[in-house]
């Protein structure tokens, strides 16, 4: 069995990673860290776990938790991770950092956007960016697995084979995603109220969000040359779900048949990203409490433009299980082992 | 493995039968049954189950489908499984039927609220009421099994102790509950439009609704007496959930400790049923996705009543879940097999 | 015109006043008061406002704002008004308070139910329960008006006339009700986060809230008798809208007809309570925006009890809307006058 | 007062028509023509008109109606205006037609993404297309309005200053667009079920929407150049509301302070437009219930791009809204009568 400690186990995010590990034959967690709940029940915090969950939250002191466990998840803010992590910890255990801190491998453009000093930048070359479909191999090697954002795993997914096999003009890509509340986390903030955000809708970071360099750097690796991209995210009054819908220039015509061939090669083997039949478009409701990416594409010939369409569920495959698919690859588990799981309709 | 055959699998309490067969480690789904989608691949119509389910959708003969599996669920309209059900189907397959025909004793008082006539009226004495808690031993040896409603398995599990140990008046039963859309199925009707639905609430079924002689002749069994009591149902903006609030009025002043015990005495050892603590009220969102039901209990010393709530998932404790608990019974599984479902939290 | 203060007109009430005062012919807000937001453009805090109200938030203070206007409205926590409120402030304008503080007659029962010491019990005989259908003659002399709570609007509205003309026993009054999440107001608590209420239900201060005494009080005085009664309030995923559901039993057995009757009496003139047809049961769609109560009734000859349904807005006849008809009162004009508010659907 | 008639007053749009009239101070609605409930209390249709209209629905004879009002209002499916309208009508009222009928001046484009044969194409050159910010003189002398659709509203009034001072390249423009499902309509469609809708978010229409060529051919004559763009619309968990991300490519680099002098020089005395401070994003709930386009822009320099936001009540300004804002400038009335209709919020 991995031991598992998960630092920020009361967020959103770090509560899905606790529910899908109660699923996970193979790993159990020892450790609930918290800042904020520290000594209480977890199951007082996140009540649907009463009679599940047992233990207290400790503190999120990772040398301590170093001893302790197999693998540390960091559902973290921006900062924290790279401001503890060092050898000793790395020495002992697995970190997947569920942060940005070691997303970007450029730390000028993380300290530009994030507007924070990067603490450990000397970790940042090691650590590998944990989107299993794209970096697989290099993730089965790794101390340190940055797991990627929600968005960005959505759009990178989506665009990956189009830019990858260079059908699109990287230079016209443009990515509007709409995303669930749950994204936004448990703080308490007025904005995240029930009644400012039911019944409502608003784009907000616009030309600013922080995803946007992490997704130009990750896709300019697949293009071979550096992106500039717009990225505009959106509030919608749901719980989880993140849609992506893209717009690029095709170089050249190209048939449905080759996009098709084009997107199979790339995903046909891929468990959890799914390419939908033709002309079906993907719902976030389709994939909700489940590891799969839906994608789709249209072309559309008067404007020589694919429409590129991705949904995933943000605290799943866009956060948790990620995370828990990425250690399964870091231990040298079957990549799917505790992610079976179906999506829950409705 | 357990074959198993859905007949309705393409309503939404068919739907989540698929779901949870799916995570069933000792069974596998040899038949969607359908009368509207017969030979459309079900993942065109459940577009969630894309890649998880390849089968088509087939017809609805109980005859033809008893040759093929060894349990068949019924999640069909009143009157459907009565008008089919022979002997020798029962003579070769275990029956659980999700519909109201055999879960009333009175045929007299299921015509009556129905207003149907019952084609089966010689099975019904047969036909064992599947609440799994109360009445284990009589599921496992059934070969016809009534799988309880989704408000009267609230309903009943919420009250029970208190009925079954005498601690209240029986004809103060006062039942008010609230639940989520999906009890509505999925049929194209104008009341269970999006707008007409969201932000808004009604009550419905007001002292006619066909759950209150299920609830009254199961707590007439605990009380050891006829029960008349008011149950109201109300349809409130969210996908799934039950919320059950009953009023009763205590014989005489006792204390929590008192009361706690005798829920304790009976759902301690109950895995599905959480008795919260004390002055915590279940909520919907606590037990989404999972089979739990979560009861608890309010004295209130000025009026001497006790107000009672309890919480579950229509679709699986109020429908699908319980269905697989009453299988896995039936078959003389462990009774939890394949709903070790966490609660999904947001 | 009518010159009115608004002190707590950040709040969602508050606000709600200023929509309606925006409409209204013979009324002008002459200053927004605000703790939070003091020297902030009130449209910046409400954005819906943009370009409509140009004024900056000023300060909480009673005793200036007297000088200046000739109503003052306060949509404050409770004990707020009873704490600032004082001889010179009444002798030179009307006031209306849409806290509890000067709601209940008893002032130990408000101490006792609200935890906090009346710092004013000499106005709290002076003020008028501002319920404006059964108040009327009484309101229009005031100058100090206890505008009803959400909860108590509904529920009282909805009972008054079988209370009144004592057709049931006040000793079985059980009024279980759903409220939209606006009631819970603008305050960035964890409880109210979208993800907390969004697909979610639960009771809330079962037995113990504080809309129960002014229930009883009010009743109370319909019967002429004291009342003691159950309570329960619910959170349901909406903005808006409150709906009541009350169990009572009748004395003897009636008709239909005479219990319409009797409905017909008291609101058959009253434009905002309207007693829907027979059958019909209310949805807080229905009213939602406007300042109607939809009410309704249904005798279930099984139990002997009527079950009485009403709903509302609660921000508008539960609130803003009731404090601008006390307003109409108060100053002498058409009681609807700025109140002609058509419902909104869907 | 005019004397208006609505052919389809069953639809939500014609029930907004309805709500609308009933606060304007110079109309009156004679007759709520529909074509599924005739002679069916209108009230019983839609409750939330209970004692406020007190008419039954008639039937959809545009003759026979042309008899006894002022205006028409068609809220009907597509091609039903076309069908009926003849000159003898056109002599004897003004019609407002809220169908696709007369929006598009091309028939064989109108054919080509509609799908049917233009029964009327001798009546296409005469209507006017009923966007009042940008044709207001023009629809002053109209006989026949084609009012808008509610994307293409939203779409060109947040584009129109950019399209039509040459600021941005026509080529490149792409809108993202997201709409509450009231726009769906009433029926009863699998597809706008609440548990289909809730939680759930998608693409639909991609490449084929039939509000494309209306918004090409209007900001087309903006640019005096012919458009071919990208429009994707979206359906997004609400009632009310639409939202236009759109995507643009400046021809050369601008300040924010010229696009902003831009908006101003079309908007700053347009009552209906509000162009939000800098860094403002539309949210669409600040507008809802309201005839309010909120739009912004922000210029992302790193691409050369303008990401232009614009929000409103789809069954407002999105169409019921225009149509009486239509209506007042077809009679000569001051444009906002009826329509100072404030914001709901929450």
């Amino acid at each position: 069995m991995i031991k598992a400690g998960i630092i920020g186990a009361t967020g959103y995010a770090g509560a899905e990673i606790v529910r899908l590990l109660m699923g996970h034959p193979e790993a159990e967690i020892k450790w609930y860290g918290s800042r904020s709940y520290i000594d209480q029940r977890y199951a007082d915090i996140y009540r649907n776990m009463f009679q599940i969950v047992e233990d207290v939250c400790k503190d999120d002191n990772l040398d301590k938790l170093a001893e302790e466990v197999d693998v540390i998840f960091t559902a973290t803010p921006q900062g924290f991770c790279a401001s503890v992590i060092n050898e000793e910890i790395l020495s002992k255990v697995k970190v997947i950092d569920l942060s940005a801190d070691f997303r970007i491998k450029d730390v000028k453009t993380y300290e530009k956007w994030y507007g924070i000093e990067h603490k450990s930048p000397e970790y940042i070359k090691e650590a590998v960016y944990g989107l299993c479909e794209i970096n697989r191999e290099d993730i089965k090697k790794a101390r340190l697995v940055a797991n990627p954002g929600c968005y960005t795993t959505c759009s990178i997914l989506s665009l990956y084979p189009l830019v990858k096999e260079g059908l699109i003009d990287p230079a016209t890509i443009i990515i509007d995603a709409k995303s669930g509340t749950s994204g936004a986390g448990r703080g308490a903030k007025l904005d995240n109220l029930f009644c400012e955000v039911n019944e409502n809708m608003k784009a907000y970071g616009v030309a600013t969000h922080r995803h946007t360099p992490e997704i130009e750097e990750q896709l300019g690796y697949a293009a071979g040359e550096e992106i500039v991209l717009n990225f505009t995210p959106h509030l919608v009054p749901m719980n989880r779900g993140i849609l992506v819908t893209a717009y690029v220039s095709l170089k050249e015509k190209v048939s449905y048949e080759t996009v098709k061939a084009v997107y199979d090669k790339y995903y046909e083997k891929e468990k959890f990203v799914r390419v939908l039949d033709k002309d079906v478009c993907p719902q976030t409701k389709w994939v909700e409490g489940s590891n799969y990416v839906d994608v789709n594409f249209k072309i559309d010939e008067r404007t020589g433009r694919v429409i590129v369409m991705g949904a995933l569920d943000n605290l799943v495959k866009g956060a948790a299980g990620q995370a828990v698919q990425n250690m399964n690859l870091v231990f040298g588990l079957e990549e799917s082992t505790g992610l079976d799981l179906v999506p829950m309709f409705p």
